[in-house]
């Protein structure tokens, strides 16, 4: 698949990504692992939480997101390497048995001023599950090279 | 453990966290479910990319830094929940064999406008490795119930 430099980036570019189901117990052993809170972890223990019911880790969202991502077009020459957040939240939780998918928009496309071979690209990436529902917000700032002269 | 309340925190309290190493095998194993770029995947592959050898993916980083999180003594009362976050950069990567571990403060703490029974506390958690080098810097605002009357 052919990479993108910066001058490959306009505002207003779309990327989609494919789908990915996620189901009770992937979201148990992620957070085992990594986000050991009752209403992540069993779901009896998850009805008498805020959540009413098992909900997936913010986190197993963000790293769900991010394996959509790196699998779609969207795909600058140097990978996918972040510079920083503008926006980052998780509008509603996921669910067991949702299945999500992206859409990403670029926000902005600009050199970087301290580094002449690179520039920056802000791009919105908005994860939804299978009722077209938000479940997280993402505006990145990405570096991307640009194109060797 | 005590559980916190919204009155419980104030602005300038700290809390500290135990210590994880991050080997190579682990590395890659989240990379390829997550982040499957050849810089979080190959020690052979990331020479010749801008991390210049593996380096975790910032989506690891931000993972343990979560685990660490939850069994660390800050603790409100409904669980670790966030709202959103005014900041989240990665300094640096975590390498193989890193150990890191946690400093979080107390930025603010105020009532909700909207739900009289809950209150939102501003935490700044900073991820340091070995060196004492930061390698996570995330600002999250946090759901924190009152205390019942």
């Amino acid at each position: 698949m052919t990479e993108h430099y910066l001058e490959d980036f306009a505002v207003g570019q779309t990327f989609a990504s494919g789908r990915l189901r996620v189901d009770a117990e992937r979201i148990k052993d992620f957070a085992a692992e990594f986000d050991p809170q009752p209403f992540h972890l069993d779901e009896q223990a998850a009805q008498d939480t805020v959540f009413g019911g098992l909900a997936a880790s913010g986190w197993h969202t963000a790293t769900l997101t991010m394996r959509l991502l790196v699998e779609s077009d969207f795909r600058p020459a140097d990978g996918i390497l972040g510079a920083g957040f503008d926006e980052f939240r998780w509008p509603r939780p996921v669910r067991p048995g949702d299945e999500l998918h992206l859409e990403s928009e670029i926000l902005a496309v600009r050199p970087s001023k301290s580094r002449p071979a690179q520039g920056l690209v802000k791009v919105r990436t908005t994860t939804f599950n299978q009722n077209r529902e938000p479940v997280q917000i993402l505006v990145a700032n990405l570096f991307v090279p640009r194109r060797p002269a």
